[in-house]
């Protein structure tokens, strides 16, 4: 059965996916693209960008499969943008250029009223106004029997998890402190009741951690 | 310089130290004692208590470094005790018997008034009622020159931090999913600038992060 799925999804070790100050230089806020310098070193990553190089190993195995057997994404606004300070906020058409790396279709969870873009590359945007239920009875149809997988950011990766609506979560902390910013865990008293973590796999960088259903 | 210091101070994979419900049975709250059992599978844990038996390796040199040149230790009121469900109050002596585990002199940070306690082995309580400064001091004072270990708890931990008191932090997550609980992280924006963590060793059960004031 098609499951909804977190992959590759990094927290600092205080519990932030961003810091305050998202800004078009800086889309995970303030000093905050420090959470991903594990991704930019894998080899998996500098190849979605048609780019030699980059490591193997324990955080390469993770992020080649994240990507496995995913049929549709979804998203929250803030992870789409624009942010704050975009001169283009109309014309705005995500952070990740004319091909983005996702080749899927992408459903958005907006307030916001807007036509679907079409990207290249098989990536289409889809902007869904009736709430992350919608998205994800959208997301399931548009996958054809393959995982959804939720993208981020934080506040509605908590929501869904709130819901009850993930089957997998994998974390990733990152050793850096950010102090402040948006987290998962927050106002999820009972979340220990639905879900536990049943594995811990540290590479040399980072921990790895995979939370899934109880029962599931 | 003598330096105040937090030693293997475990907290589960979304920030919390301790659940709710502690009581005799349970100091670390309903389900909380989980958070310990990378401690108690270490040979030096064992042999802290003249048991025999344990494990070697990253966790168990961490336990026995987080008991060296220290001179003094200061601790919460919770961590103290007593519960909430305590027949002896009055007469509590804190969680460790007669002859507690620490060997020097321990200063309770606590708004109640009580006669120092007096224990076997070179264990000492002192109940402070001044503030964590005072607390501080005293410490200093009775460590002779050696460091002070900040015990706990969170609300603890989070409060020296927050005054930018404590020199290093070493932090130990635990892959465990507690939902709720008492967080060190909590409140604490800016403590990105006066620390950062310095290193990050896995061992095959937890993660020990390493974190100390900027430019100490």
């Amino acid at each position: 059965m098609a499951r909804l799925v977190v992959r590759s999804f990094a927290i600092s070790l205080d519990g932030f996916s961003a810091a305050p100050g998202q800004s078009q230089k800086e889309p995970f806020g303030k000093n905050g693209l420090r959470l991903m310098s594990w991704v930019f070193a894998t080899k998996h990553f500098n190849a979605m960008y048609g780019r030699p190089g980059g490591a193997e190993g324990t955080d390469n195995d993770f992020m080649a499969k994240a990507d496995e057997n995913i049929g549709a994404s979804i998203m929250g606004r803030r992870m789409f943008g624009p942010p704050p300070d975009a001169n283009d906020k109309e014309t705005w058409k995500g952070w990740w250029g004319e091909n983005p790396p996702y080749h899927h279709p992408v459903f958005v969870l907006t307030h916001e009223r807007k036509a679907p873009l079409p990207m290249e590359g098989g990536t289409s945007f889809t902007f869904v106004n009736d709430g992350i239920e919608a998205a994800l009875d959208m997301a399931f149809a548009a996958a054809k029997g393959k995982d959804v997988r939720l993208a981020g950011g934080a506040a509605t990766v908590r929501q869904y998890l709130k819901a009850g609506l993930i089957d997998e979560l994998h974390l990733v902390q990152v050793p850096q402190l950010f102090g402040q910013g948006e987290r998962i865990f927050e106002d999820l008293a009972g979340v220990e009741r639905g879900y536990e973590c049943v594995s811990f796999t540290p590479s040399k960088a980072v921990a790895h951690l995979r939370i899934v259903k109880k029962g599931g």
